[in-house]
C-alpha cells in the first residue's frame, strides 16, 4: 500500500524520482565538501574564499531541501543518510588536512563543473517526465553555473 | 612544518583536537539524520515534528561550524568529508523509506541521548586540557539536552 | 476597440486567457475553502492544521493575484467576482458547521489534488500558446504539490 | 451536543452570531469586489487607485478573519464558502470586463457606504447582546468610513 | 495627602480601582499557571500546546502591565506582589508535577472561562464609573475569548 | 452642494464634528507646547524629561492626524491652521525662554489634566451622536491619562 | 546670568539666533499648513497629493527640530509656541474648508518658494557669523527646493 | 586560450551569448530611458508616474545584472560600456527637455512593447541552445509584460 | 515509572534539581517584585528607574524560563505556581502602596544582593553534580551582578 | 514659456545647470564602467574587487539621481539618455572583453581621479552661483576620494 | 616614493593633513574619556548620564573613523596609536576612581567645549586648503555643539 | 568608605579586579592598534584585511566594555584613560605610516597571540577567586583564538 500518493503516473514518477535522488546526493555532498574547504583553507586569499564557500554551502543546502521535498511530494521517499551520501557521491573532493587557497579554487571549479554536467543530463531526462521537476533543475543549474564562473574567474591566470 | 600554529602545548592540543573531531562527526551526522526524518516522516503529527526537526538540524549545523573552526583555531585541521562522516558516525539512525511519526520521536530521543552521553565524557576529558573547548561542549550539551527533553515529553505515554 | 492591447496573437491570447481565468477561479475558491476550514476545524490537531491552512490560503491569494494580473497583461480582463467564483468553482469543499481535523486533512488532499490535475492540463494547453504563462503554471503546480504532500503525509495511517 | 461552548447565553449568542455572519459575508464580498476593480481598472488614474484598492482589500481580509474567529469564539461556526458569499452578498458590484477609473471610484463609494450602513445597524443590534462584538464593529466602521472618505474626496467635482 | 492624583471622582475611582486590582491578580495568576503548564506538559501534542501556552502567557503579561498602569493612572497603587497573587488568586490551576496534554487543554479552557466570566461582570460594573477602563476590559475579554475557543476547539471530541 | 458626504445625519454630524475640531486644536497645541518644553528645558533631569516629552509630542501628533481624518470622514473639514490653533488653544502653556525641569513637569501635569477633562466631556457629548467617534476619544483619553500619571509620579514630593 | 552658554561670540550668536528663530517659525508653519492641505484636499488627484504632502510635513518637522536644537546649542532659547507661530508666520496659506487638488499644488509651490527665498537670504546672513548654521540652512534649502520642483512639475500646464 | 571556460558547446554558447548581449543592451538602455523620464516628466500625474518609472528602472537594472552575469557564467564577456549601449540601442526613446506625462506613458508602452517583442524572439532562439538562458528570458518577459500592461491601462482613453 | 527520563544519575539529578527549583522561585519572585516597583514608584527619578526596572524584570523572566526548562530537561518537573512562589520566596520585597524612588533603589540593591548570594552557593553546590547547570548559574550571576552595580551606583551618596 | 520655474536668477542657474549636467554624465558613465569591470574582471582578487565595484556603482547611481533631481529643481531638464552619455563621457574606460584584476584597480584609480579633478573645478565654479549645488559637489567629492584611496591602497606596490 | 597619491597639491595636503591628524587625536581621546566616565559614574543620575555618554562615545568613534579615512584619502597616513593619543591629547579628563554624576557633567561640558574651540580654528585653517575637509569639520562641530548643549542644560543651576 | 560595594570578599575582589584591569588595557590597546592597521594598510589584499580588522576592533571594543563593567560590578573602578592605556599597553604594535598588507597579517597574529597568552594566565589566576570572571575570560579567549587563526591561515606560506 502506498504511503504518500503521487500526482504522476508510475513511469514518470520513477524517472523524476531517480533524477531527484541523484541530485540530492550531489548537493549534500557538495555542501559537505564546501564546508571542508571553508574550514581547512590557508593562504593569502583565505578570507575572501572562506566567505565565498559559505555561499555555495548555503545554496547547496537550500536546494537539497527543495529537491528532497520535491521527491516526497511525488511520493518518492528521499534518501540523504550519511551512508547513502558517502556511497553514492562521485564528485571530486579534497583530501584531508589543510588546503592551499589556489587548490581550493580549482577544486570548486571541478566540483561545480561536474555537478552542472549531471544536472544538464537530468534536465533532458525529465523533459518528458515532469516539467515541474525540470524547471527546478534549470533553476539549480543557473545558480551553480554562476558560482562556477566566480571561482573560474578567480582561477586566472591558470598556471599561477 | 606546522601550517596553522597552536596556542596550546602538543598534548593538550591532541586531547582537545580529538574531542572536537569526534564531536564534529556526531553533529554532522545528526544534521543529516535530522533532515532525513524531516523529509520522510508521515502520520498525524507530521507538521509539528517536521518543524521541530528543523530546529535540531539548524542547531547541529551551527555547532558543527563552531566546533570545526575551534579545531582549526587550535591548529588541528577538522575532517567533515562525506566518507569520514559515514565511516565514523555511530549514532542510531533511520532506515530508508517513510518513517511513522512515533518512530521519529523515539529515534530522536535515542540519537540525542547518545550524543549527549559522548559529550559528557568529552567535557571530562578536556577539563585539564583546555577550558575553552570544555566550555564550548558544555554549551552544546545544554542545547541538546533541551532538545532531547522536548522529544521525550512528546514520547508519552510510552506504549502508545 | 481593444482597451488593453495584447503582446500575443489572437488565438494564443484566447488559449492563455481561458487557462488563466479558470486558474483564477480555482485559486480564489481554494482560498475561501481554506479559510472556511481554518475557522471551523475542531479536534486535537486544531492548532497545527489551523496554522498550516493559513499557508495554503496565503499561497492561493498571492498566486490568484499573479494569475489575474497576467491575464490583464495579455489584454484579457480577469473575472473574480463572487458570483463567478461560486458559479465556476468545481473543487471538493466542506459542508457548513464545525469540521473534524481528520476530515479537514482529507478535504485538503482532495481539493489540492483536483487543482493540481487541472493545472497539469493547462501546462500542456499553454505549451504552444505562451511559454510565459506556462512557466507561471509550473511554479504554482510545484507549490501546490508540496502543500498536497504535507497534508497527505499527515493523512497516515489512512484508516485512522 | 455543543462542539465549541459559548461564553454567552443563547439569545445573546444568536444575535451576535447573526450580526457576525452577515458582516463576514459583506467583508469577503468586499475583498473580492475590490480585487476585481484592482485588476480591471483602466484610465489615467490607474496606478493611484490600483494601489488604494489593495488597502481596502487588505483591510477587508483582516477584518473578515477577525469577525469569523469572533463567531467561532462565541460557539457559532462561521460560513464563508464561495456559494454562501455569492448567495448572500448584496452590495453594489462591478460588471465584467475593464472598468474606467472614474467608475471604480463611484463603485467603491457606493459599496463602502452600503457596508457602513449595515454595520451601524449591527452596532445598535449588539448593544444589549454583546459589548465585545459591538466594539469590534465600531472599529471596522471607523476604518471603512475612512476608506469611504478617501474615495469620496477623489470623486470631486462629481460631474467630472 | 494624595500621591498620584486621579482624574476621576472618588466613588468612580474606587469602583474602577477595585475592578482593575482584581483583574491584575487574575492576569498575573494566569501567566504563572500558563508557564507552569508550558514547562510540565507531556504527551504527543507537547510541542503544539507548549507553543500555544506561550501566547497566552505573553498576552496575560502584556495586559497585566496595561491594567496595573491604568490603575496607577487613576491614582490607585496596584498590588501584584507574590503574596497578594497567591492569596487572591481563585482560578482553577494545575497540581504539581508533569501534566498530560489533554489535562492541560481542559485546564486552560476552565481557567480562561473563569477569567472571562469575572471580566464580563467588571465590564458591567465599570459602565457607569469609567468608560475608559471598561473599554480596556472589553479588549481583554475579546482576546481571552479567542484563546479560550482555540483550546476548546482542541478539546474535541471531549471524552477522548 | 456638499463636497464630502457624511454617513451621519446632520445633527449627529454637527455634534461629532464640533467635538473633533476642538480636540484637534487641543492636540496640535499640546504637540507645540511639548516641543517647546523639549527644547527649552534645563536642570539635572534634562535628558530624562527631554526624551519623555518627545513621546507626548509623538502621541499628540498621531492622534491629531486620526482626529482630523475622522472629521473629514464625517464630511466636516478640519481646521488646524496656525491662526486657528493660536486663537482657540486654551491649555496652560509655558512662557518664553529656558524652563527649569521641575516647572516642565508641573506644566505637563496641568496641560494633560486640562486636555483630559475636556475629552471626558466630549466622550459624554458624543455618546448619543456617534459611538465611533466616542470610541476614538476613549482611546485618546487612556493614552493621555497614562502620560499624565507618569509626569505626576515624577512630581513627588510636590513641594520639592 | 546665562543659562546655556554659547560657543559663539555675542554678535555672531545674535545673527545666527535670529536666523534660526525665523526659520523655526517658517518650518512649524509649513508643517501645519501642509497637514491642513493633507486633510482638506479633494479632487481626482487626492491620493497622490495627500501622500506627497505628508513627505513635506515630515521634512518640515524634522528640520524644525534640528533648527530649534541648533538655537539651543548656541545658547538661544527657541520659541515655537502656538501664539508665536501664528503671530510671526507670513507664508501663503490656505483658507478654511475643502481645497481643490489644483489649488493645493499652487499653494504648496507658493509656500515653498517663499520659504526658500527667505532661507537663501539667511544663508548669506550667516556666512560670516556661523558656518555651521549656514551649512544647516544649505541642507534645508536643498530639500525644500526638491519638494518645490515636484509640486511645480505637477503644476503643468499652468492654466489647467 | 579561453579565460573563463563554458559549460556549453561552442555553437550553443554563441547563440545564448548573442541573445544575452542584445538583452543586456536593451535593459541598460531601458534603465537610462526610464530615469530620463523619471527626471523630466511634468504634468498633473507627475508623482504617480515618477514613482512607477523607478520600479521599471529598478527591474531593468536587476535583470541587466543577472543577464550580464549569465553571459559571463557561459564564458562570454558581456559588454555594457556607454559607447556600446548608445551604438546598439534601438528602442523608442525620449527627446531632450521636459516631457508631458501623457507622452511618458505612451513612450513607456512603446519601449516596453518593443523590448518584449525582441525577448520573445530570443526565447525561441534559445530553446534548443540553452534552456537555462531561455528560462531567464521567460522571467524577464513576464515582469516586463506586467509593467507594459500597467502603463497601457493608464493610457486610456487613448485619444485623451 | 519515570515520565521524562534524565541524562544525570539520581544523586546528581536531585542536587541540580533542587538548585534549579530554588532559583526558579527567586527569579519569578524577583520579576513580580520588579514589576511592583515599576508600577508604584514615585519621585523625580520616576522615568529613569521605571525603565531600568523593566530590564531587570525582562532578564528575570527569561532566566526563569531557561532555568525551568533546564529542570525539565533533567527530568525534574519545575514548580512555579503562585502558591509555591509566595510560600518559598524569601527575598526582601516592597510593602503595598506607592514607593519613593530612593526606596526602590535600595530595595533593588538588597533584593539583587540576596539573590546573588544564594546563586553563588548554588554554583558551588552544582560543581560536582552538573557542570552544565553550574554554567547556567554563572551566566545568571554575571547579569544580576551587573544589574546590582547599576542600582548601587545610583545609590550614592548613601545618606542622600 | 518656462516649464519648471527656477529659484535662481538666470546666470546662476546656467552655471549651476551646466555643472550639474556634466556631473550627471560623469556619474552615469562611471556607473556603467564600474558594472562593466564588475562583470568582466578575472584574477585571484576577483571576489574582493567584484564586490568593491558594486559599492562604487551604487554610490554613482545614487549621486546621479540626486544630481539630476537637483538640476530639475533648478528648472534645468537633465539629460541622461544613452546617446548623451556616450557622446559626452570622457573618463578613462575599459576595452571590451575580460579584464585582469590588476588592470581593473588601475582603471578605477584613473577614472575616479579624473572625476574628482573635474568635480573640484565645479566646486570652484559654483561658489558664487549656488552654495547649495556646491555643497552637493563637496559631498560627492568626499565619497569619491574615499573610493579612490581604497583602490589606490590596493594598487601597491605599483609595479607588481 | 609616495604610497597613496593625493588629489591635493602639497601645501594644501599638509594643512588638511595636520588638521585631520589633530582632530583624530581629539576624537579618540574623547571616546576613551567618555567611556571612562560611562564606567565610573556614581550618583542618582547614574543611568541617565551613563546612557548619554555612550552617545558621545559612539559619535566620537564614528567621526574618528571618518577623519582618519579622510586623511588616508588625501595620502596622509593617520596616526591613532595608543602612545600618540596619550602624548598629544590635551583635553580636560577625569582622574582615576569613581566619579560623582555632577562632576561628570561638568567634565563633559569642559571637554566638548575645548574640542569645539579647536575644531572652529581648523574650519578656518582649511577654508583655503580643502573645502571637502572643512565641510567634514563643520559637520563634526554641529554634532559636538549639540552634545555640549545637552550636558550644559543638565548643568543647571550651576552651583547645585 | 566604599562607593560601590562588592559581592566578593576582599582578596578575591583584588585578584579578579587586577585581572580585569589588565585585560581592559589589552583590549583597548588592541582596538586602537587594529584601527591603526585598518587605516594605514596598503597592498593587493587591502580590502579583504581592511574589513577583517574592523571585526577585531568591534570584538575588542565590546569585550572592553563588558570587562570594565564587570570590574565596576565587583566594586573596582576600571581605568581606561589614554595615559593608562599608553603606559600599561605591552602588546606588539605597528610603527607610524603606511603598512604593507603582509606586515599587517603578521602583526595581528603576534598581537593576538600575545593577548591570548596573558588571558590564559588570568583564566588560571581567577579559577579560585571568581568563576564568573573566569567564565568571561574563557569567552574572550575563544573569540580571540578564532580571530588569530584567521590571520594565521592567511599568513601562509610564511616566507611569501
Amino acid at each position: 500500500m502506498t504511503v504518500v500518493r503521487s500526482t504522476l503516473p508510475d513511469k514518470e514518477r520513477r524517472i523524476a524520482g531517480d533524477a531527484l535522488q541523484d541530485t540530492l546526493v550531489d548537493l549534500l555532498g557538495l555542501s559537505l565538501v564546501g564546508k571542508q574547504a571553508h574550514w581547512n583553507i590557508v593562504g593569502p586569499r583565505f578570507r575572501s574564499i572562506h566567505l565565498q564557500l559559505d555561499e555555495v554551502v548555503s545554496a547547496a543546502r537550500d536546494y537539497a531541501d527543495t529537491v528532497a521535498e520535491r521527491a516526497a511530494a511525488l511520493g518518492v521517499p528521499p534518501d540523504g543518510r550519511p551512508e547513502t551520501v558517502a556511497a553514492s557521491f562521485g564528485l571530486p573532493g579534497p583530501g584531508d588536512g589543510w588546503l592551499r587557497d589556489t587548490e581550493v579554487v580549482q577544486l570548486m571549479v571541478a566540483s561545480l563543473e561536474s555537478t552542472i554536467g549531471r544536472l544538464r543530463d537530468r534536465i533532458e531526462a525529465t523533459d518528458k517526465a515532469d516539467l515541474v521537476t525540470q524547471d527546478l533543475f534549470i533553476g539549480i543549474t543557473r545558480e551553480l553555473e554562476k558560482q562556477r564562473w566566480m571561482f573560474d574567474a578567480e582561477n586566472w591566470p591558470r598556471d599561477e
